[in-house]
This record gives structure tokens, sequence and C-alpha cells, in this order.
């Protein structure tokens, strides 16, 4: 134990909050008043992207930042309905279970989805894990209670939810203040005749949230003081408490449109998933919302393989969990989702510093700091990395050195740059032990969606665990020159102590000494005063133990320390691989309509690196010559290293590149007669659709050329010569 | 719906089974008596391997085959706790949450034991999903409880349990009538004078056990009639219900070691882990204890991506929950667990041939069948995939491919081909829907471990599935010939009957429709005689529902089909991960000892495709003037794509060379002060600790050549000069 550091840490964290923030829309208003958030929201679960009406003004002097329309790869606006539908016929993902009905929240992702995660992963682990020598762990989903209740999220990882009394419907509170007042708000400007711009919705959707509404938004003209009130309440919806809510719902009378009638007072919910590990009831556990705490509780191990040396970081990729009240948001808010997180672990001397800053000192970055956001502004500034840490804007060079290597994956697997922007915590909606926190937010259809969070954590999580086990989750450095170190030293009359406590022994010794300097000093006066001590002791009686002066002794000692102890920090890049994965769908989504094509034809222009399928082998008809052909070229692709898929489907040629436009295969091969004849094939390539024809082997040469990057389409199309057969005209034109 | 098919398959699936089988302990003498196992439970949550005494006289005639002594890679006694304990140190695996007292059945993965799981994972989807253009997908863990309702386990997912009336201690109803039949068994051994053979255990577990059991096993000389007796009653454990174990209980008077006292009657424990999902309780889930019911429940998606062709499989890697009672089997039971499992989805008709089956005929497999097994013999017979499915001993060549195809996937990662089984399930062991069943066992040190289970599910799932839904999980096959069809015919009056019944319609509708030709007869008779029928609808009301000839006809209808609709069987590979890995440890692991070295010296010779790391790379020393030289190369291997680590800590190279051959390294590379002369370096080989020395350049290539599979250790000896400087002195003796 460390008496002088735990002093420290123990005053800095006192009050455990759950990391993590709300997902950020794209709302201007919100930003102009400047919202104060309070953080009872962890990152990936954030609020449901919010229909809003827009500030034209503001809109207009940054549109490329502040617009909320979502463009496709090609700049054309984004049909968001017609995207889902076109995922979800692909099947990139499903609702489950949907033959059951389907259960909200919960999607499956089918073979295309399945091969995209699997590649970005690949790719995650190889940019991260491999690059850094990273130590990767995998650990359980089922977490027993202790080990939340501890983390603080037991207590706090809530949201609050109302109840309707007439038909039982479940509401979250922050969103029904919400809904109601945007629909007075979009009544009102109705009624002054103003234009209503909107979301993106399905015809379904619409309809269906149309019949709820009893005939949809009433256009009724509020009072100008009115309208400013409810601005200002939705400016800071998340910044409102439980009983604020509630006040809030009495006080402007808000009902449940499907009953006209006002919901019951908000009550807490906790957002994780319980269940009960074990024959007998007696071990309440929870399916983990982060894989983070795992990585925590195995530190010392960690460290340990590492042979003591820090810093160092550990990794995991896995399935977490969190029970949202009412999910709607697709793929973007889920109820079991996959996260990558990184657990860089630092001594908190030294400035946390990073060896390998100067290799990215040089990326740009897009930052929207907290100053700007608090002076109602979401322009963002371009800067190097470097640059920002020189200038303190980004606290430290460990989290500048995550925040460019964030960047560099992104734009590694394919999301596009002009997307992506890092916007820094303001200082009411970030935990505070934290010094600071990033979140890069890719921009879609949803507005800015926070996709990795990047937190200093401090030493919160490992102080929290070593306090209550007594487990010593510290680094030992050896001190080059010794220092003397003056304390009060408490002493525990071990042969006496644990068989007077019996089973609560162990955990009285470790609330003892877990005590502070400051603390001791007051329990020396005690002791002196009383001949006995009373210390707070959660878990045991009622809080209070007391122990006699016969079982303790508190003295002032004088040492000298060889080694310096501490508890490290920790800097925690965390990914939402689901949200990742559906921006660089709409990212790479585009339609040919856009070059003068069928509207109706979707592309996903896909990196190969992460293309769920590289090549389509297509026979130009089902004739069986072709047959040994096809199989031939699957087999040498597959040596190669190159995933393939056959289409030898009825439909045309046209009809199947269509349909592996939209899967996103980047390249496509046709055996036609010609092949029988002097063994050369066709290679296409999906975003131009144009062909070259060569022999076979060299159309592979090319292929894994392409695949592994070390080639583009234009170098191929200099080499091979260029193929405008009947198949291509086909292709275009269909 | 399609009457006359399902009328068949309604008939052949009337009782809803879970699949699966216990694990197989290595109990000769349960094999002599043939027991008929009754299956309750799954693949993957077998019996804890049991502590047997031995039969010499059997064990002596097939001593490779029956020996329960498991062995090292290089033929020496298997130590498992000195294996365990480096296995623990070297952070392969670690008790969850062990700093909060651990959890049993839940294990961590750290560095080592995930990249090994990784390249497995890595290879398997290579191997089966790429290779055979298998259709990943990725479901949800959290399931609805209706859907496990359906598929049976919600009722039959359970084992007995009973408690001690005193302590309370949870206990399993056949493990513990198994363990005290057991004790009074060697105790009577022991009076007799004869040798107990005891498995390996930890002085640790033998002390805790001992204390337990207060002072140990009681050598009582029993009636040798109440020996017959009771190794009658462990033959058949397996095969007795709840009721029949208490009655055994209280027959012979078995009493917990612990308090002597009788447990209470045995009651049924469901082995899934409840939850509730959504904020009011009104949808309890489960966590799903295998991933098959997501691939069934997407079957008619997954066939039309495939477009309509048939056959295929889908595929799914994630991972499975199972609250066991008490798991004590380490790795081998655990309550969280990776599968890999594959629904191959196949015409029932046409003798369920394969179209690759050539492939793998002249495979070679140790089978161990059902006929053996119950004439009381383990004796594997060796034969060819395509010999055992000519002679009928394997059903057909779907399942005979997917045999041949695991075996080879299981050598490919480095099982020892020796220790490989494919045991056949006995008839009353087998679900009664399948037509054959077949499990890879392994041997270990817990005896033989079921590691993958290939089953024929027929068409058990999609049918109960379809059934309960509604949905048409089948195939639509065009006929070349239309076929005439004369049946029962019944049709519903839809505008009256949703009106009438209201929100129980449509369940009453899907009921209608799912009676058999049979029972329509039945019904037509009732509608004539009483102007209505009564069926049975579970659910709802007391689950018999009146229907009037108001509402309904049955009509004989003659009709002609040009589709042919069939629901597919499905052969099912499923794989446990963690056994699989825990089994590659064993296989591969060995000594020095074996070689007159060091007994503490432990290595794991894993293949180069699976090894965590593929090449340590070893500066002489902590020299700063290697750092550059180590750098580079690192960088070059990964350009290279060989995995590597840096050892630079400050321990001799020998110790380093010990850590990593532990760690199962296969490649080491040496930075010495020769290197920053000459650039050369020396390369090191885990198994024989030899080394070449060459430049820089060609070890690499010598490397990825190594890791890759194309040139072996002794070719690399054939091309670069051997070196045997002071190092590599240092690293033999150490």
């Amino acid at each position: 134990m460390k008496p002088l550091l735990s002093l420290i840490l123990t005053r800095r964290l006192s009050s455990p909050l759950v990391a993590g923030t709300p997902l950020h829309s794209n709302n201007n208003y919100t930003s102009v008043v400047a919202p104060l958030r309070r953080l009872h929201r962890p990152a990936f679960a954030p609020s449901t992207p919010r229909l809003k009406f827009q500030i034209p003004q503001t809109n207009k002097k940054k549109p490329e930042k502040m617009s909320t329309d979502a463009t496709t790869l090609k700049g054309q606006p984004l049909d968001r309905a017609a995207l889902d539908a076109m995922l979800r016929r692909r099947l990139f993902y499903t609702p489950s279970f949907e033959i059951y009905g389907g259960v909200s929240g919960l999607y499956d992702y089918g073979p295309p989805g399945c091969a995209l995660q699997a590649n970005v992963i690949d790719l995650w682990r190889k940019h991260f894990i491999l690059e850094e020598d990273m130590l990767e762990v995998d650990c359980t989903v089922l977490t027993p209670h202790d080990v939340l209740k501890t983390s603080g999220h037991v207590d706090k990882f809530a949201d609050w939810m109302c109840k309707d009394p007439k038909n039982g419907e479940i509401l979250r509170a922050d969103h029904f203040v919400e809904d109601i007042l945007e629909q007075r708000l979009k009544g009102d400007k109705e009624a002054r005749g103003l234009k209503v711009e909107e979301k993106e919705e399905t015809d379904k959707k619409k309809a269906a949230k149309k019949k709820k509404n009893k005939g949809g938004v009433e256009a009724v003209r509020l009072d100008d003081a009115v309208v400013k009130e409810y601005e200002e309440i939705l400016a800071q919806i998340d910044n409102y408490n439980g009983e604020q809510l509630g006040e809030l719902i009495k006080k402007h009378d808000l009902r449940n449109p499907a009953t006209g009638l006002q919901p019951t007072p908000p009550v807490s919910f906790n957002l994780m998933f319980q269940t009960s590990i074990g024959p007998s009831s007696n071990l309440p556990g929870y399916l983990r919302p982060e894989t983070a705490q795992g990585q925590f509780l195995n530190f010392a191990k960690l460290l340990e393989f590492n042979t003591g040396q820090m810093p160092f970081a550990s990794a995991s990729i896995g399935k977490s969990y969190r029970n949202e009240i009412s999910p709607r948001a697709g793929l973007l808010r889920v109820r079991e989702f996959l996260m990558a997180e990184i657990e860089h672990f630092v001594d908190p001397e030294g400035h946390k510093k990073h060896a390998r800053f100067h290799e990215v000192a040089d990326v740009e970055l897009a930052f929207l700091d907290r100053h700007t956001q608090l002076s109602g502004s979401t322009v963002v500034k371009k800067q190097t990395i470097g640059q920002a840490v020189k200038e303190g804007l980004v606290d430290n060079e460990t989290l500048g050195y995550f925040l460019a290597r964030i960047l560099l994956f992104l734009k590694k697997i394919g999301i596009d740059e002009k997307k992506i922007r890092f916007r820094q915590h303001m200082d009411n909606e970030m935990a505070h032990y934290a010094c600071d926190c990033w979140d890069a937010e890719l921009h879609t259809s949803a507005g800015w969606v926070e996709c990795v969070g990047c937190a200093d954590r401090s030493a919160y999580d490992l102080s929290v665990h070593a306090k209550k086990t007594g487990a010593p989750l510290v680094v030992r450095q050896r001190l080059e020159e010794p220092i003397t170190i003056e304390e009060w030293d408490i002493a525990i009359d071990k042969k006496n102590f644990g068989p007077f406590y019996k089973k609560d022994g162990k955990t009285i010794e470790n609330a003892l000494l877990a005590t502070t300097q400051e603390q001791r000093g007051k329990l020396v006066k005690q002791l002196e005063e009383n001949g006995k001590v009373v210390i707070d002791v959660p878990g045991v009686n009622d809080g209070k133990v007391e122990v006699s002066k016969d079982l303790l002794a508190i003295k002032w000692v004088k040492r000298v320390e060889n080694v310096r102890e501490y508890t490290p920090n920790v800097i925690e890049p965390s990914f939402g691989i689901g949200r990742i994965l559906y921006s660089l769908m709409e990212h790479n989504y585009w339609t040919r309509a856009s070059e003068g094509g069928d509207e109706a034809r979707g592309v996903l222009s896909f990196p190969p690196a992460v293309a769920p399928t590289k090549v389509l082998i297509v026979p130009l008809s089902s004739n069986k010559d072709f047959t040994p052909e096809v199989r031939k070229l699957s087999q040498k692709l597959r040596s190669a290293g190159v995933s393939s898929r056959i289409d030898d489907s009825s439909a045309s040629i046209g009809k199947r590149y269509s349909r592996n436009d939209e899967l996103g295969t980047p390249f496509g091969v046709t055996v036609d007669f010609q092949t029988l004849k002097d063994g050369t094939v066709t290679l296409r390539e999906r975003d131009s659709t144009r062909q070259v024809r060569a022999e076979e082997d060299k159309i592979i040469a090319a292929i894994k050329a392409l695949v592994e990057g070390t080639k583009t389409w234009q170098d191929v199309e200099g080499e091979l010569p260029i193929f405008e057969g009947q198949q291509e005209v086909e292709v275009v034109v269909r």
C-alpha cells in the first residue's frame, strides 16, 4: 500500500461516474446556447437522433460542416430509405428473430455484413494490436455484481423512464419531453408558415407515426416567450435529472399523443441486462456494458506478462450489452453490439509523452474544441496533431497519438475524411476525473454520430478496484535515488484482528489500509481520546465499524523508499464497431444515377481491403462448358489469398454485376466462349465499370496487386488491353 | 403450406429433443455394459470427467486406445498440474475476476490464448467458410423466450440438481451419486489391497478434497454383489432421470461427506441464463445455448441470398452460454464459450450425396462405431471415409464429407492424429430424429473429450419454427414433370375468422393449417357430425379451441403441382473452440527433460500457422546500440506479414528463449555485436534449438517460407550456414 499517493488519488476520484457521452446530433441550436451536459449515459448508447428544424442563416455560412443532409460518395443527397432497403435486401443486416415478430434493438449480420465486420476487425487488429504490440485479452461477458458495483455501473448506469398510465407504454423520459416539445415547435412553425425540414423516414415509419400521433402535428401558434422557453429546454435536455424531467412534464402538461394522458413520474432504469450465475440465485450478475472492466481486473497479470515494463496497452474485441429503453435508430442504437477497446496504461508523471508521437505529428485533424462549442459554433479547425498538442488544445502526446491513429484507421477502412471530426467534450459533459476527452464523430444521415471515444480515464478504475479488493493494481518502479518518506502508518494486530471480526475481518482491514493520510491523522486523535476508532466500511453492519486500540496502532514513521509505487493512468480509445460499419456503408454508397444511369442501381464502393468479397466470377451463361474454367479460376484466386464468389445463376450478366455492385464487390471476372478458345478472361472494375482482357494468370496477378493495394486500376488499364465487348455494353445499359 | 409433406414430417418429428451428447469419459466399464443414454444434455456441456479405477485386462489388450494416461508430444507421461501452472503463468488463460475471488466456470484468455484462438478461428474460417462458400451470419446472443420454447430448450435443456439440507451445498445429482459410489468402490479396492489409479490432481485440490471428505476414502470392504450393483449403476449413470436418481440416493443411503446427510430429492435445473429484454419485464429472454437457432430462423433469407440454390451451408462463430451447476474441469467445462457451427442444408431426397465427396474419399479415419461400443469394446477401426460410406457405417456422403473435413482441420491446426477418434452415437444416445451422429473426440488428460459434434438434425428445427410462426422455411423446386395431388384442403372464412377470434386468430389459423392429412380426415367427420371441430392450440384458452363450420371448410381436392416444396435436412458440424484449444495445448506440450534437459523447461510446439507469435526478436543485451537494428527487423517482419515480438528485458538470452518456448513461439532471431558489424543475425528453431546465421534479408525470407509452410527447418538448415556460437550453448545449457 502506498498512502501518500493514494491520498491524492482518493481526493481526485471521490465520486464514481460512468464514462461516455451521448450521441451528438447535429443540432445547431443546441450548440448556440451551450448545453451543459451531465454524464449519465455511456459511449455508444446515445440519444436517438432528433427531428430538428434548421436555422437557415447558420446553415448558410458553413454549409459543408453544418448540414444535416447526408450525401452519397458522389455528393448527391442520400436517400436513407433506399439505402436501408438495399442493405436489408442484400442481407448486410436484418432484424433478429423477424419471423417471431422481431425484438427492437437486435440485429443479425448476414454474409456481407459479417465479412465486412471481419475485415474491419482484421484491419483494426493489425493497425492497433500488432502495430503497437498491445496485449489482447478476451474476457467474459458475464460479470458478477460486485465488480460493476465498484466501477459505479450498478448505481449510475441508468436512464430515466416513465409509463403511460393507460396503455402501459414505456417512454424514455428525456426523449418524451423532447418529442412533445419538438412537435409543438413544429406546429408553431407551420402556423407561422415557415418551412419545416424533416429527416428522411420510410413511408412505413411515417404512416406508423402519423397513426400514433392521431393525425400528426397540429399547427398551433405559440407565444414567442413559450417558443424561447421550449428551445432553451431542448438545448439542455441532457442536463435534467428524473425529478426535473417530471417537473417539466407537469409544468408544460406534456401528454402522450397515443392516450392524451401525462405519463407517470420518471424512475431510474438501469441499462444493464441482469442474470444470475450458478444454480442458486446467490450470485447476481450482469452482461458487461463495456469490455474495459475485464482489462482493468487483469492489470497486474498483464503488467507481469509485459515483464513489468511501462507503458503498455491491453486491447479487447467483444460484445457488450445495454438494455436500451426504446431503441429506434437501426444499427446506430442496439442492445447487443461489438466493441473494440484499448486501455493504454501510462505513468501519470512525465506529461504522458509518447515515444512514437513524432511519427504522427504531421497528421491533420478537424478539431471541434470545447470553446468553439461553448461559443455556439460548430466550425472545425484543421490542424496537425503536433501543433494541437503543442498549443495545449489536446492535453498530452499519448492522447494526441491515439487521435491521429484513430483518424488513420478510419481513413484506411474507407471512411470519408470529409465526414470525420474530432469533438472535444465540454467541461460539464466530461467525467470529472478525466483531463481531456475527444470523440471521433462521423457524419451520417442521422447527423454527427459518435463512433470512437478517446478518453483519459486517469487512475479511476484501477484505484476503485484496488481499494475494494486490496489487490495491488500498481506499478513498482525502481528509483535511481532512494527517497525518504515520513507518514502515518497503520499496523494491525493480525493474530487477534481476524478472529475478532471473523468473516468481515479482511474487508475491515482493507478499509483501514485504504485510509488516506489525512484520515489517519484524525484516527490517531480518536484513538488517543476514545481508545478506539470508528471507520466507514460499506457492507459491514450499518456501514460503521469500531476498532479498539488493542487491535490497531497508528504511528508516525520515517522510511527510505527504493521503489516508487504508482497507479497508472489510462488512455482509452473505444470503438463502436457497428456504428463504424453503418457509417462506412453510408459513406461508400452512391447510385449510377449520378453518372446518368439508373437511380435504382446502387453501388457500395468499399476499398478492396474491407470489401466482403474481392472478386465475382461470372460465367457468361449457365452453359456447362464454363464450369471447369470457373472452378480453376476460383481455386487459383484462393491460392493467391483472394476471396471470390461464383455467380452462375441464370440472371443476365448485367443483373449479376448489379447485384455485386450492391454487395460492394470491387472486381468481376467474366468467363465467356473466348475464354474456352484462348484462356483469356475479362476483368471489370466496379466503380468505373471499365474492363480489361488478358490471359487468366495476368488477370489474377493484376487482381492480387489491386487487392493488396500495390497497383491502382489506372496502372492495370495501362498494362492490360482495354475491353469494350458486348457484355460491357450490357452492363452499362442493362 | 404443403400438407402432404408436412404430414410426413410431423409424424417423424413429434417430440422435440435437444441435440447433443455428454462428454464421453474414458470409462471402459461403461462401454462393456452398453449404457443406454438418454439425451437431456447438449454438446459441449458434458459430464465432468470422472475418477475411475481401471480394469487391467482390458487395458492390457489395447493400451494405445484405452489408456487414460495422457502423454506429451514426445510420448512422456503428461503432468497436467505442471502444464496448467505453466499455461496460467504464461497467461494463456486465467480465472475471470480473480481479484474478486473468481467465478467458477468463467475464464479470460490472455494475450497468447487470445492469439491462439484468433489464429485457429482464422484457419477455421478459411478451411470451412471460404473453401466451401458458406454463408456466415452473426446472430445475437440475446434470444427471446418464444424461440427457445419452440426449439425445445426451455423444457428440456436441464440437469438434475439437489441440495444439502444443512449447508445448502448444490450438487449435480448424477455427479453426486457417481462420486459417492466411486468412493465406496475405491474404499473396497483399498480394503482388498488392490492398486487404485487416480487422475492427476494438484496438491491444492487434493488437500481441499481431503478436507471436504473428512479424512478421505474409508477402506471398507463391500459384498461382491454390492460391488456388482454399484458398477452397474455407474455404467448407466446417464440413463437415470431425476426421480430415479432420488431413489438411488435413498436406497443406497448416499450422504454428502461434508455434512453426513442425504441431499434433497433432485429437481430439474434449466441450464440457460435468463434475463429480461427491454424496460418492462414482459419479454423474458435467454442467452443462447448454441448458435444454431439464429441460423435456422434466417433460413429463408439465406436461401434467397443464395439465389435459391441448394444445397448450401450457413456458419456462425460466436459465444454461447450454459449455466453449469458446478463446473469443475477447467477450460473443458465453462459457462461462457466460443462455438463455431455449420448448418448444411440439403435435400432429404437423393441420399444426401455431396458433390465434393470424391476429394476426401481416401481420407482415413479412426472409427468407433456403435456396434463396437455395444459389444463392450473401444477398439477403433481405421478406414477411408469412402469405404465407410460405401459400407453404410457412415449414413451418407454429406455426413462423411464433413467428418473427413473435420479431421483435416484438426490435423492442420496441430491436433495429434493419434489422439483423434470418431465415435458414433448409440441408438439411445442419439436424438431420435437424427439418422446418424458422430463426435470427433480428442484424447487428453481428462480422457476422451467430445470436441466436435457432427449430427444430422433432419428437418426438425426448420419444421418446428415454421409450424410455430407460419413462416415458409422451405425450398420450392421447379418440377421437370408436374404431379397430381389429391388431398384434404382446409379453407378458412378469412373475413369472419379474424374478427371472431381476435388476437388469437393467427395462432388458431396456423394450428389449423398445420394439421396433417390424417387429422383432417378426422376433422371432416367432426364437422359433419357436430357442425364444429375441436383442435389443439397450445397457449390459447385451455389449449383446446372450437371452430364452427361457418368459419371453416374441409374439402377433398385434386390439383396439379409444378413445384415441389420441401423442408431441407440439416447436417450440423459443431465445434467447441475452447475445448479444441485446450486439447491443442496438451497435444503440443513437452518438456526438455525428454531430451535429457530440464524438467521445468516446458515447450509448446504449435505449428507456425497457429502459434500466437511467429518470431521472437532478442537483442543480446539491453545495450542501446541494438535498438535501431531490432526496430528495423521488427518493421521488416511486419511488412512480410509475420507477427513478431521483441524481448529486450534484462533476462539472459537463455531465459528469454525458455519463456518463448513456453509461449510456443516457433522462431527466434538474435541480434548481437556481429550483427552491428556485418548485418547477419541468427535464427533459432524452437523444437530443436538449432540455429543458422545469415544476412537479415535471407533470414526474413527463410522465416516467411517457414511460416507459410513452403519450407521446412531441414530445408533452411540445408541452405543457410549452421550457427553454433556461444548463445546456443547458453540456450541449451542455461
